[in-house]
């Protein structure tokens, strides 16, 4: 079959599918325990909603936080999920931006675009929305989704996309840019060290470089992953499991330190070597999601000129990180180590799960008709 | 006599003293021990020195931190003192800016403007100054003082100035602004919570509302101070003795917390108040001199889309503080409380050091002629 | 009868109102036509759309220039008008920030927030909006009005709020605040010159000092106007009317020039005095709507590092207005020298086209009951 | 010879030619009149001052301009030239940066670095320096030049620089940089048009490039200069000579218009296509030296929410420039494409007077060994 004729026989096979009722999807029932099974097919609540079959979509990190209990609010039933690529197959009476059959990037944060946080370009706090797919609401390991706030929440697949690439634009390299890069406030010719060399530090990594920096070092305890951080442009790698990646950088910067010290762990130990390497006027921007407090030495670094940001991803650069893609100036399938049927998605998991012995970074799942 | 006259006799004494080589000044002698003596007058070292006649200093509350032995790069025999106002005696051969006879506000932070620091506006990292003055090199409190690299350290002294008014430019007025207001990025109808209403945290208030925010809250455990922070324009006082400044500000601002929390302190506890207070998206700008590390709540703060910083002062903002107080939006008089004879320096440190008995902000010392 | 009793009556009455299918609306009958006449009283037409009972509505500039023709787009039968402040009546199916009985300021710029422009906070160029209000719309100077993309195009009118006062926010504030102060770029201690003291320049005059410039120089052909800028604010009186006002600012800033020169006229020759008094390293923010093309001295300013802005009005900060104007810092009410019911719009029109005659900088129309 | 006798037997050379009163110098002697002949060697004249021999120079459009007679300033007898690389040979009392023997890049523009502008980063505009090499005191096509203000106006070479790609740093890729690039506010995925594609246009092009835009249009009327645009990573190449460049630019562009215009030229036809090109929301960043006023089209701009900024250049980003090239992501001998011994330097005037004959862009000249 051509191409067309592939994506023919797949609407039809929607077309059928939505007569069905219930739909395959995975499931959190408590910590440890995930499951791949029934679920009713999602149906529009509001106005502002759109229903998507997935088409592709990634497990996250987070996904394995969930998993393990650190996130309370995600309740038993809960399917899992805040990335993917589909095709709307409805939407509600409000929507105007999209229409059933359009191709969509859904973004893992959902923004109604009118409270007082969408208007200052913080989605991330919007006041009817935020992160909620695959935490508060159902999300995108499934066959279906409902999408809230739909207009504000999806993007328009482009007509030379790849689903493989497009869907790290759900999170993943927003994360990276928008935490680590435009928060850091990257510019040419600067020194940065990235702490921390996995998926979301190699997004941090691959979108630094729009800026052009000098150097840029980066930092993990996995040889592995410093070898792939190489091949995506890191000038430096610096294993940090001898405890000594602070003193190295500071060797390696004549004792001045990095301009930008971005932290893409999550631990009081990698944000303390941030703090330990970064220059008089430099910055920190912090990127991990972290379970505890830090020490922060503000004895000394009280004169130091130094700013530290955090942020949780707005999703506000998408429509610019879609144009870079389509540029070729970022190639975001590098991201992409593992591929999974949908239906497989639990071996998907195990794979995820041991991501350091297998070297996976992300793991792309696809429903229905295998993707470009 | 009129002015004029006292002028004259002024310079006429001046030049008098010029043949002296020995001055008074006060003198720190280890911890707790300070003392007005005899001192060798300044002579010019290096080509880009000018030594200055002092005619109006005060007092900083680093000042009494040195005495208390807190800074040891400070030793037995400096002369203490940073800020000042006063007529230059003699320059070096590459002094170009300045001229014997002008009248010059001296800067607490020294700028070869040469150094890569300097060239990026941050005079505070200069390779050959930073904050030398009355720190590793002899300050103002004294008759006399050398400053080296004169053309980034002086100012001119402007035509219809006060005294009293431009000493407060030589260092608190542009460490209130730089670290507390420019870096907290305060715009117009914003909610701010300043935690400290000494001298550095007044200097914040009033150079805050160089961009109308639409409230000020002012937090201090003193009923004094605060009375003083709502004459300079805080909207709301809170005494913060009770343990509950930052339950009280959640309330007034509705859950909400404020857009801009500036630490005016050095404390752990002042500086966990400004992390409970922070709204989303909002900024902590640090002012305080820490001793301590603090504990950074990045379990609560990583997702917030906040920053954090902080800055010794750099004095780049003096060209436009002078043009504010010429036009007469910013009455830095309003600091001053107490005034001495720089001979009294001894009874004028000890109102100082207990300025919360003595309600005591900024006090002024003049040698000779009083000052207009 | 107490406001209470008057609310209600008022309200009682608008109920009745509703009933009713026809309204008074000022009418545009081609150049030089106008009449207060009978219209369909609007009705909901798509589900993002309000229906707004005007309180308060307002008479602008850009409405004399309709009537004088040289807006080809507005055609016969156009209701002028497009601000305003009133209670919202109906909302359709998809308006989520509103509901009937909402007092709410109206937005002369209509935004949809899901758009391109939207997103980059440039709703003037929304792609299912922007300036359509009283222009390819029906607008504001009638009883009732259509407002459609309503969650985007209105604002919550304050419980402590003045109608006065609110009208202000719809359009001229904005205007002279985005166009005009924030492209400029005002900074404390600054010199700007506004050319054009009408009520647009005025505005930029109330908003500059947001920011505390040091010195504002206003230039206009008019006495009477520039003696209101006094009052307003402005520092130094310039009448331009011997041509010689480029001239005057240059001597006053000892031929530096200002830091911004604001265009609030519309006119080649007062683009002209901003391009002959801008500073090396200015701004100029042209405010004023043009109607030819105008000779840029490149020859003269290629190497000036200056900048020129040009804007329409975005309406992106009246959130941030409506915090200034409630913390007392700005008083919108200045604007207001003549108040008419809606009734006698005609006889406002009248005044309001002789302004410079009537000294009428805001002309004030209210429907039914007296405002507070 | 290894390198290292090289440098030696070049420094033996230049102590001997230190004894030398006399030097060869390209000297101007009005409009259209150049010779290579005799003139005294520089000497110290004031405290701040440097005397370089220059080791690597090159000859620039303004250099032309200046043989046309354009530029009056310039006077009968000046040496010309204001790019260059060299030794240092002695240095005045004041200069702490640099001391004889060092390797130096020299700025086009003189930097006292104390005055106002200086301070504003605006060191195009000092009060004691600015473009004067070459201009208003004698410049580097010579073999040895007086650099006044040397602190500020020189620049050390790195230890593994190139002669070639360095003096590219005198001038014309800050020129690019911060007048096109830095002004037209480049970013990531951006749409960007450089109208001319001469050695200037060229370097916005190799600069914009920092910052990853989506698409680069190159418009010229020469399509020899269009391949090398092409080569230098042009997306899109348009020959204007036809009058249809803006038509294109718009097809191109789907009717959006670009986010940044960048005039290389200095015409009113060049600039009237920028000023037809520019989408709403984007800038104009001026590059071109004009000579007439152009019409600007504020009938049409008014509303367009659009910049223009003009600029000569600063030199301040001559650092960062640095940087980037030591990390080998700007390669400026790219630009280059003739060499000359300096002695050659009429005939090298001769090529470069004639570049679209000869398709040169940068005529790099040098003195006495080779370089590197």
């Amino acid at each position: 079959m051509t191409t067309a004729e592939l994506e023919l026989a797949s609407t039809n096979a929607a077309t059928q599918e939505t007569n069905a009722t219930t739909m395959k999807a995975l499931v959190y029932h408590g910590p440890g325990k995930r499951a791949w099974e029934n679920k009713p097919r999602p149906t529009i609540h509001e106005a502002g909603d759109a229903i998507v079959r997935i088409t592709t979509s990634t497990i996250c990190g987070t996904d394995l936080h969930i998993l393990k209990g650190d996130l309370p609010a995600v309740t038993d039933g809960r399917i899992l999920g805040h990335e993917g690529v589909g095709v709307i197959e409805q939407v509600g009476t409000s929507v105007s931006e999209f229409h059933p059959g359009d191709k969509v990037i859904l973004s893992c944060v959902t923004a109604c675009l009118k409270c007082d946080f969408c208007r200052r370009n913080m989605y991330s706090h919007c006041r009817h929305g935020g992160w909620i797919l695959g935490n508060t609401i159902d999300g995108t390991q499934a066959e279906y989704v409902r999408i809230p706030q739909a207009d504000g929440s999806l993007y328009h697949f482009p007509v030379d996309g790849d689903e493989e690439a497009m869907v790290m634009l759900s999170d993943i390299l927003p994360t990276g840019f928008e935490c680590g890069v435009l928060n850091g406030q990257v510019k040419p010719g600067e020194t940065i060290a990235i702490v921390g060399a996995g998926p979301v530090g190699l997004a941090v990594l691959l979108t630094a470089q729009f800026y052009s920096p000098g150097a840029i070092f980066m930092i993990d305890l996995d040889d592995k992953r410093l070898a792939v951080a190489k091949k995506f442009g890191a000038t430096t790698l610096i294993n940090s499991s001898d405890g000594h990646a602070a003193h190295q950088v500071m060797e390696l910067t004549e004792g001045a330190g990095v301009d930008v010290a971005v932290e893409a762990v999550g631990l009081p130990a990698t944000f303390a070597i941030c703090q330990a390497v970064v220059a008089a006027g430099g910055r920190i921007a912090n990127v991990g999601v972290h379970g505890k407090p830090v020490e922060l030495h503000l004895e000394k670094l009280w004169d130091r000129n130094i700013s530290i940001s955090t942020r949780l991803v707005d999703t506000v650069t998408t429509p610019m990180l879609l144009k870079v893609v389509r540029s070729g100036k970022l190639q975001p399938r590098k991201l992409v180590t593992h591929r999974f049927a949908m239906n497989d998605i639990m071996k998907a998991y195990d794979t995820f799960t041991n991501a350091a012995r297998d070297g996976a970074l992300k793991v792309v799942l696809t429903n229905g008709a295998p993707c470009r």
